[in-house]
């Protein structure tokens, strides 16, 4: 399967997905990253694995209208057929997300549906919750709603800051991701009536979304 | 710590405690068990195990205020420390919550505050969630918020039905729970600024809290 990376910054994700993707066996490709942002540091990441890189700077943009429709240009023409947002810092129009309907992801630091939105770990400190983690979702018009694929729960420390708690979740997102990008391109993960089914993969009970009884 | 149990229901939470304090190193004792319901099935489990109990029916009384009223006559003149609810399906008086503020908890059967309320294990089979959990919190006057002491997370499965998760949900809730309240009882998990801060035990990180790292 054919990814388009939609990325802002450092590109953590992008990097997870591009390990993932150097396995032969892994069965999706990148065919292009796209950046918002000319100063992202994640274009490094890119341009060292030879990624196909586009910069698409939406400052140089009228309107979400005419940005969107450069992305989806961009995508189609690399020949994308599952766009995944890997730390996107921009809201993506209706058209858009329609128009990949079941064929765009996101990975979100939260536990969804805890917790949606900007300024996650501060939030789940300030909630004191003891469990935080981390969601892979289709993508829909509200932000960061959409049927999740994989999900990975994570203990907070107590005495954990927004740092250490991010730092935590990232690394477990770099699994998380590739692994819901894999059950995707495999058609194990389908979308039925709003929830997606998982089929066929004897792991997926026993990996990641594994937590032994409390207190084993 | 002397504890007050109010429960509506089947009371398997209050058998989780009752066994709990069965263990003579286990810093509480149950001197009541309130139930409001006089059909519970989980007056039963008080009797059989010599807990003194006292029904209060809630519709024996005019109003929520003068209900409460006996509840908290009833639980003083035991000499209560902790309130314990133990799926007591009765909202609370503000009054009332303010008056055992810090010394009542409740649990909630998931990873708060995610999916507050009735109906949890329908609405987070609909919702698509891959976990899903439990929760023990201080009471406040708003249903299923308040500062979390404790919490476990459990996977759900990809055949899950609600009795099925409910089933699962609840064998953790009979180990967290007793858990949590061992923490206020020895003084460990206090309230800072509406967050628990737990202390000294070495066991916090190691046992309820921990999950392992993805797909190891």
């Amino acid at each position: 399967m054919k990814l388009g990376i939609l990325f802002s910054g450092r590109g953590s994700n992008l990097g997870a997905l591009i390990d993932a993707c150097a396995d032969p066996d892994y069965p999706a490709e990148i065919v292009i990253a796209i950046c918002n942002n000319p100063n992202a540091s994640g274009i490094a990441t890119a341009e060292k694995a030879g990624i196909p890189l586009q910069i698409i700077n939406h400052r140089e943009f009228e309107s979400r209208d005419t940005f969107d429709a450069a992305l989806d240009v961009t995508l189609k023409e690399a020949g994308v057929e599952l766009v995944c947002n890997a730390g996107f810092m921009r809201i993506l129009t209706d058209g858009f997300v329609s128009s990949w309907h079941n064929r765009q992801l996101n990975i979100h630091p939260s536990l969804l549906p805890a917790f949606k939105g900007l300024h996650v770990h501060e939030r789940v400190l300030t909630a004191g919750v003891r469990i935080s983690g981390a969601s892979v979702h289709f993508v829909r018009a509200e932000m960061d709603e959409g049927p999740i694929i994989a999900q990975v729960a994570i203990p907070v420390e107590l005495d954990d800051t927004p740092e250490s708690l991010a730092e935590r979740v990232l690394a477990c997102e770099h699994e998380l991701y590739p692994m819901a990008v894999r059950l995707v391109a495999e058609g194990k993960a389908r979308v039925q009536g709003e929830r997606v089914i998982i089929e066929g993969d004897p792991d997926m009970k026993a990996a990641p979304l594994f937590i032994p009884p409390l207190g084993k």
